[in-house]
Order: C-alpha cells, then sequence, then structure tokens
C-alpha cells in the first residue's frame, strides 16, 4: 500500500509513530511561517502541519504549489495539536510532515467539494464522479450498502438463497414498454431486458428452490418522473408452501430487522388496512400514516341539501384540521388555491370553522344553520378551535383531492417528519381494474396473481368484485414493497389470460413456458418485491431515489457525464440487421 | 406456513410427533397391503407410510391416484423406521400419514428428475425449471450462493463497498462487441450493455470511494463457445493507493479464504510466473500447474543438423513423459495423430524412449546416434523408463501445440484430478500486442492498463518491449481473474489512445469523460475481476459454467425455456424508430 493508514484513523494513541497517508487537498491554510493541510479520504479527515524551520525550504514550496483535490501522499510525525478539535474524530492529532509527493494534479473543479456545494443539478450530474467525492454523497452509498448487506443477512438467515436470473429475455406486450436488445445471431429478433424477474422466479419455484430472493436491476422504458430512472434495482423474493400471512411475516420481520439494525428503532407489529378502507378513510392506496386526520363521509348527514353542490355530488367528504380554526383569509384562500390546482382538480373548497366559543363558521352559512354545523362537527369529532374542511363531487375524483389536501395539510401542521417512521400492510386489492381507454381488464398487480380463496370458482364471473392475495407495504405513504400469492395451476392461470383479454394464441406465445410448468408440479408460491432505491431514500430521510444511484440518469434518461445514449457506427447496426427509421 | 417442517429435517428426536410436510412425491412404492412414498423438497427426503388398516380405504385409494412429481401436502406422525436407511437423514424415521392433500397434479415428466437422468441436453434446457428438481443441478445453485456469499465477507471485512454501476451505458467499439439497446427517448440514439464496469469503476475510484466491488452481470456479444455466454457474472474490484503488490496479496486471500471456507483446503502462497517464462516453459499464458512437465528448448543443443524438419525450424522443443516409455507403437500413433488434428496444428512428433537398459530408441534414429539422444535426455533431465516428445516448427504454433500434447498427457496420464488446486499469478504481461488484421496495437489487457513504472517514459517508442503492471490469477490450467493497475494521469492515457490508433476525435468522443475525471484529482488506483461463472466450475468440479447458471442460453444465443430471442411487433419497433433490415 502507499499508505501505513488512512485520514480517519489516527489518534492520540498514535503520538510519535512515523506514518505515511495519502488523499486530496480539502483546504490549504497558509499563515506565512506556517501551513496546514486538511487531507481527505472516505474514512476522514487528517490535518498536516509545515513549519518554517522545522519544515524545509523545498517542501515549504511544494505546498504552496498545491491546490484544491490534488492527490498527495505524505510522510510524517504523528504529533499532538496545540488546538485540538473535538468535531473530528482525528481531532487530538496532526502529521508533522517532512515527505510530500504530488501523486497527481487536479485542475480548479467546477463546484465546491463541501458538504454545502455551489453546483447546480446538471452540473453535478455532469461530474457525477466529483459530486461523489462530497461527504454526504458519500455516506448515501455506504448507506445502500448497509442496507443490501443486511437484507442478505435476514434472507440467508431465513434459508433463501440468491440466485441470479437471466437479463436478455423476452418481451411481453403486458405491463410497462420493455427496453429491448437486437439479436445479432439470430437476425429480426430480439430480447428484452427485464422489467421485473417475475416468471423465473416462479419458475425457480415450480423447480423447488422453495425460497429465492435477488438483488436485482430491472429495466422500465417510461416517461421519467422526478423519482423514475430506466433501471431500478429490485430486492424480489418468492417463497414455496406459504399463504399471505407468511409471507406478510416474514418481509415484516426483513424490514423490522432493517429499522433495528440501521436506525436501531424498534418498530411494532405493522397495522392492516384494506385497500377499500385505505381509499375511504384516506383517499389513497398509500396513505401517509404518520398522521390521522382520516376522511369522514357526510353524504348520509346531509341527505337531500338545498346546497346545489353537495346535491348533486357522488361524496361529500371531509377532514378536520385539528387547532385551525383561526386560521385567515389568506390561509384559507392558499387552500382553495391549492385544491383547484389541475393535478389535485377539485372544483371547490368547503370550510367550517370551529369557533372557541363554541360557535361555526362556515363558507356555506348561507345553506346550513348552526345546528346542522354542529352535526356535522360531531361527525369529524372536531372540538372547538378546530377546522373541517371539505369536498364534494365524483367519488374518485373528489377522494384523491382530498388524499392531496390532507398531505398538505400534515406538511403544513409539521406532521410529517422523517424521523418518524409508520408503516402498514395494504391488503385485499381488487384482482382487477377496468381501463377505459383499452376496455378491456388489467391486472391490478399483475397477471399471475391470485384471487383470494374465497373468489377461486368465479375469476371469469362479474371480476370487478374479485379480491386478490395481494399486498403492498407501505411506509409513510411510499410504496416500499408489494407482492402476492401466484397462481400455481394451469387452468386458474389461463382462466386469468381470458379475462385479461389474451387470446389462447396470444398466451401461449408470450406464456407457454409458465403454463407448461404448471402441468409438471407447481407449489403453492407467492413474493414480494421491493424497491431498494425507495428503501434506501427512506433510511437516508431523502425524497429523490437519485440520490443513492451512483451514476444515475436524467429525466431525459441520458447519462450526461458519459454522455448516452449516443449514435453508433452504420457498421454496427448493419451487423445487428437493423436500420434507423427516416422521417 | 402450510407445513411445520421440511422434508429433511425429522429425526428421531421428532418420534411421536404430529408433523405436516409438503413436497415432490420421488417415488411410490405400493406392496399392496402397504404403500410408501418418498417426498422430496430442497432439504431432502422424508419417507411417508400408508398401511391398510391404521390407513383409511379413502385414502389409500387418494395415494395410488398418485403420480411422479406431484405436490402433496400431508399430516401424519413420526414414527420409527422398521428398517433403517442410514444413507439418509430422514433414514431413521417415518410419516404414518392420517390426511393427504393433493396440492397440485403432474404430468409425467420429459426426463427422470432423478440425480442420474435419461434427458438429453436440449430437452433438459427446455424444461430447465424441472432439470433444476434435480439435485446435483440444485446443488450446483447452492453453492454459487455460498461463494457469493464468501465472498462478500471477505471484501466486506477489507472494507470494499459494493456500488451498483449503471447497464445502460454506451457502446464503445474498442474490445469485443457490444449489445445494444435503442433509446425511445432519444431517437436514433442506443445505449449498449456492458461488458464490464470497467471506466465505472475508475470514476468511483476518482470519487474516493477506496475500495469498490460488485458482483455483476456483464454482456458480450460474442459468437459462443462451448464455456461462453452472452451475459455472465464478473466479481469486479477496485482499489486506491495500491501497487500491483497489493492487489495480489489481498486477491490471493480472497480466493485462499474461499478454498479454506468452502472445501477447507488449505492453499500455499500461489507462485508466480511471468508471461514470458509461462509461454516458454508451458507454451500458454494459463498453464495447469498440477503437474511438471515443463518445456525444454532443444535449439541450442541440436545445432546445426542433419534432420530437415530441426534444421528449419524455430523452436525445437519437448517434454518429458515420465514412465512412459513402454508406450505402444499403437499409444504413439494416437499422440502423432493428435498433434496433427487442425486445432493442434504440428505437423510431426518426435519421441525418443528412454529404454530401461539405459540405451535410446527414437523416431529420428537415422538422424541422431545414441550420445546425441543422450544429450537431450540429460537436458530433459529423462530416465530409463520416460518418454520424450518433441515437436518442432514455428516458435509460436509450436509452443501452442506443444501445451495441447502436455495436456494431453497429463489427463492420459491421470495428473489433472479435481481435487488438487494449483493456483498462480501470472505477471509481466506485455501492455500491447502487434494485429496484423488491423495492422495496429491492441491493448493485451484494456487501454486502462499501466506499463510498469520503469517503462513509464517510453509508451509510444517500442511499444511491444513494453511490459504492463497486468496480472492473471490461474488455478488448474483455467484464468479465474484478470487485472491490472491503471493509468491515473491524464497525458498518459492519451498517448496510449495514441498508440492504439485512436485519433484524438475518438478518443474524445468515447472517453472524454474518464479523460475528464484524470484532470480532477485521479488517486493510483488498480483492481481485479474475476468469473464467477467459472469459479463456481472450479470450485464444483465441472467443466461447464452452464451447470451454474440458472438459466442459461444455448450456442446460439437462445433462451429455449422462453423461446427468446423472439420477434416483435411492428409497433414496438416504430415506436423505437428502428426497422429491421430487409435482404
Amino acid at each position: 500500500m502507499l499508505r501505513t493508514n488512512n485520514c480517519g484513523e489516527l489518534r492520540e494513541a498514535h503520538l510519535g509513530q512515523e506514518v505515511i497517508i495519502c488523499g486530496w487537498v480539502q483546504r490549504i491554510r497558509d499563515k506565512g511561517g506556517r501551513a496546514w493541510i486538511d487531507l481527505r479520504d472516505r474514512y476522514g479527515m487528517t490535518q498536516l502541519i509545515f513549519e518554517e524551520g522545522s519544515t524545509s525550504v523545498v517542501l515549504m514550496n511544494l505546498v504552496r504549489t498545491l491546490g484544491r483535490e490534488y492527490v498527495i501522499r505524505v510522510k510524517g510525525m504523528v504529533i499532538e495539536r496545540l488546538s485540538k478539535n473535538p468535531k473530528l474524530p482525528t481531532g487530538d492529532i496532526e502529521i508533522q510532515v517532512h515527505h510530500l509527493e504530488i501523486l497527481n494534479e487536479a485542475a480548479l473543479p467546477p463546484f465546491l467539494i463541501e458538504d454545502e456545494t455551489d453546483g447546480g443539478d446538471e452540473l453535478r450530474m455532469k461530474y457525477r464522479y466529483l459530486d461523489l467525492r462530497r461527504t454526504p454523497v458519500r455516506k448515501n452509498l455506504e448507506l445502500r450498502h448497509q442496507i443490501s448487506r443486511k437484507i442478505r443477512t435476514y434472507l440467508d438467515n431465513h434459508n433463501f438463497i440468491e440466485v441470479e436470473t437471466p437479463y436478455l429475455i423476452k418481451s411481453t406486450p403486458e405491463g410497462a414498454r420493455d427496453f429491448i436488445v437486437p439479436s445479432r445471431m439470430n437476425p429480426g429478433q430480439f430480447y428484452a431486458l427485464p422489467q421485473s424477474p417475475q416468471t423465473f422466479k416462479q419458475l425457480l419455484m415450480v423447480s423447488g428452490l422453495d425460497r429465492y430472493y435477488q438483488i436485482v436491476k430491472c429495466f422500465r422504458d417510461e416517461d421519467l418522473r422526478a423519482d423514475r430512472q430506466p433501471e431500478f434495482t429490485q430486492i424480489d423474493c418468492e417463497m414455496s408452501f406459504v399463504e399471505q400471512e407468511d409471507v406478510l411475516e416474514m418481509f415484516e420481520g426483513l424490514v423490522t430487522f432493517l429499522f433495528k439494525e440501521i436506525k436501531q428503532i424498534d418498530l411494532k407489529k405493522f397495522p392492516r388496512l384494506t385497500y377499500a378502507d385505505a381509499l375511504k378513510y384516506y383517499g389513497s392506496d398509500k396513505p401517509d400514516l404518520r398522521f390521522d386526520m382520516c376522511f369522514v363521509e357526510l353524504n348520509e348527514v346531509i341527505g337531500s341539501s338545498v346546497f346545489p353542490l353537495f346535491n348533486e355530488a357522488e361524496l361529500v367528504v371531509g377532514i378536520n384540521a385539528i387547532d385551525c380554526s383561526t386560521y385567515s383569509r389568506k390561509q384559507l384562500d392558499e387552500l382553495v388555491n391549492f385544491v383547484r390546482k389541475p393535478q389535485v382538480g377539485a372544483t371547490a373548497l368547503i370550510y367550517v370553522k370551529c369557533n372557541l366559543d363554541g360557535s361555526f363558521k362556515s363558507s356555506v352559512d348561507k345553506f346550513f344553520d348552526q345546528d346542522t354545523l354542529r352535526t356535522w362537527a360531531e361527525c369529524f369529532k372536531a372540538k372547538p378551535g378546530d377546522l373541517i374542511l371539505i369536498l364534494a363531487g365524483k367519488k374518485d375524483q373528489t377522494r384523491k383531492a382530498l388524499n392531496d389536501l390532507r398531505l398538505e395539510m400534515g406538511d403544513r401542521l409539521g406532521l410529517r417528519n422523517n424521523d418518524k417512521i409508520c408503516p402498514a400492510w395494504v391488503i385485499d386489492f381488487p384482482l382487477f381494474e377496468w381501463d377505459e381507454e383499452t376496455q378491456r381488464y388489467h391486472a391490478m398487480h399483475h397477471p399471475f396473481t391470485s384471487p383470494k380463496s374465497e373468489y377461486m370458482g368465479q375469476v371469469d364471473k362479474d371480476p370487478e368484485s374479485i379480491k386478490a392475495s395481494a399486498y403492498d407495504m407501505i411506509i409513510n405513504g411510499v410504496e416500499i414493497g408489494g407482492g402476492s400469492i401466484r397462481i400455481h395451476k394451469r387452468a386458474l392461470q389461463s382462466k386469468m389470460f381470458d379475462v385479461l383479454g389474451f387470446t389462447k394464441e396470444e398466451a401461449e406465445a408470450q406464456f407457454s413456458f409458465l403454463l407448461g410448468a404448471f402441468e409438471y408440479g407447481a407449489p403453492p408460491h407467492g413474493g414480494i418485491a421491493f424497491g431498494l432505491d425507495r428503501l434506501c431514500c427512506l433510511f437516508g430521510g431523502v425524497e429523490s431515489i437519485r440520490d443513492f444511484i451512483a451514476f444515475p440518469k436524467n429525466s431525459s434518461g441520458r447519462d450526461v457525464m458519459i454522455d448516452s445514449p449516443s449514435l453508433l457506427d452504420e457498421e454496427q447496426l448493419t451487423t445487428l440487421g437493423i436500420q434507423i427509421e427516416k422521417n
């Protein structure tokens, strides 16, 4: 090694030792007769000292040629610092350098390599290798590594085997868009990159592997939102001879273990919420449970009313914001504007202030008297000082809008603190959802999900009523993972494909291997997949998954650092037998 | 869980317990009044017993409907076996079943699910999920998992961080052919799948990550040989502030650790062999060192000779096969035919039998007398009873052919036993090799490899003489891993690209991110990559990497199980802006 020690480990116990350390020049302070350098590596920071008199003139001059981010190697003696720095683990010592070698020079970085930097997003993406030098970014990658290790520890201890499934697989039109890969050896034919190893892990269950996992890259060619990447990492798991309860228990155990090991947080048993209740009480299948503020439906209480908005509404539903009755006109206007934003999509917001004197002041005083408002307040269990916020309209839209408003109120009231961890299982998802656009049923989870046992015989009758053995794990309003018990019989799987509008030929062309496998003794099985990137965000208390990806792509799917995707030689395309379409 | 126990864990200690187990019917023996079933799962095999009298008629009848590979669930009592089977861990007990449920039926498998099967290669590939049920195949996957775990343990303990690098990267014409991926969002542009994460791991060193590893899929679009797959797995590693010696020590440590932990084998310090010596003494840069049989060159001893073959030969070189002087005419003819095979490519094989009486009998007695043959024998340190085998011709071809002959003799003499593990480092590779076809230099390792320090100033003068800081780890004649110290300065990297025939524009277009990174303080660094598939073969004592890949492709790059690659919808291609070339 070019060093005897790293920049994070020297302490008073090393005083008097001759050491060699290497690293990057973080900072140089030159006070004429004395100069200090903060030398940085992955492990920490160590102060170097150079003093006229004890340091040679040649060396002093060399020090003065250094710049930020130069890579140097120094030999010297560990000495006690005059003014110690208790904030730094190495703060008790410094190195009196007697030999310095420049391992590499550095041009002035395009942004500050400090915890707080002056570099904008695009610039830091272009120079990602410099951004990764910053401690908070490096710590994100370290945290990701730690999470992956702990996941493996837990799953290994529970008899799971990691099996690598192929990346060059087969395109299926179901679900999101595939990335495809032309095959040179099979001209005119294409592989696809996996959106998930779903069918392969099911085949591993058919093969009797019993418990499988894989931390694996998956690919979706979708238009990217802020928190989406074309390639992302899944913790993919599957178990045989299980029922839903077994899967929930195993993976609640995993996440509980992770929080304990990594954050020293003891999570209680996860509450469970049916999909129907999640929508009814929170307007979302991934409610943020760090705060209460449940939906209360008023349709029955209101009955038929003189107020046109309510009268025409499929759903009248509200939330109670505790201690907000003192909201000003301005604050209420902000909320009205919020719900009217196109992405929220409500037309009007009705409020009822529960005044401290027991009276009520509402935006619908014209239509409803104090007694009626009091009845409403009772429905919300609202107390004097609270503020009731009500939306009305079409059921699905109104729930969605009120969910947005609920989260907005949570933010305003400081109820969405990242230190609080509120997990839950959402269960009893519908098996199918009707798609207006294509005029057919879609699988809500995926086509391999089993109906709950009580619906087993009626998959092709009244599909919308059928509930699936599917489950999502949510934490703080984010879907962390989801899975299901799978179909393991050919007849049922075929029927599923029928309901989903596959012809026999299409089902055969795309999934004959799976249907075939189910004929040779497929065991009951089920599993789950977690999004590792998103899980890391949760542990890191950070919003964007990009922060936990070493080399992320931007929202056009470009890696601006390596400048990819890029044009190819005509020859390369010819070899593959493909052409770019001329417009 | 559908079971209380698995099929591998019940022992005498469980006698009298009521258990539920699930698994596959391996075998049914029906002796009229009594029937036994061997029930199999990943964990083992347990015997079930059904007896008329104690077993109900309904249940007896149900048992008689079962077939091989049916998936069943049974409840019963653990009882002592009358005739115990000491070969089976569960051989002391059996289950007296009182309840049986068929979880899934099974058609007759297309081949026997036994350790020794009657299924051919293609059939087993098509039904890979059934082949994976066979114990030896499943054990291969379990071994792979164990090896991966131990690798992570070692590297984690040495401060390495696993970082995921991207799969959608940029095509570079250097090296093997890339698989490419059209970008929908950037029409006419393409990603490439990585042949290795080489440049990314170097950027991670520039970013100060210090020690990186990744167990990662890599892709090469090459024509496949028996032991190649289009996708394969690398253990990819990189370290900063190291010299060659540090890398060798760290990864010799890794492999030593693996053999100790997995095979309980203590490896001694790995010998080192220069590339030049490997070629001179074994005719290969990956010699099988399980046996000696070094090459001996005879040119000097022979001088100018009357034997035309020797006289015209650039190299006359042989090996000594101990105790083979009694080889018959037939055996010698076999060897002659062996060396004349096109893939070996020699024209003639000269032999000298060192007879037990001290005389010599050779195929060139016409040209050389006994004294001359005795001189040769001394060069080979041959003793009475040995057989000297000599080839002559062009240097490189002759060495290659003699390497083949040496391995053939090793096989014939039983010297290549898989229980013997003989690792070594091959070092001091040339930096460049001249390619006749393209009439330019190629990088022997890759373009990022550093010359050894003593050649640092002369990369552009006399390139062929330059030795690289590159190294391969070989075990039993197989290259297990290879790596190098990398270039970390822009000027040297640019000069490398010059020698390799890149124009400035090409170098810039393909590697500007790396050249740029070297300007901002790149540390000295180096690394290595191991082939995980091949490493598994070595631990499993198996020849083909396919045996350690869950879902391998055949030699045309097809996955015959899922039938991929496949045709795409015209619409999918249109969305991507590409067309298939019409011939």
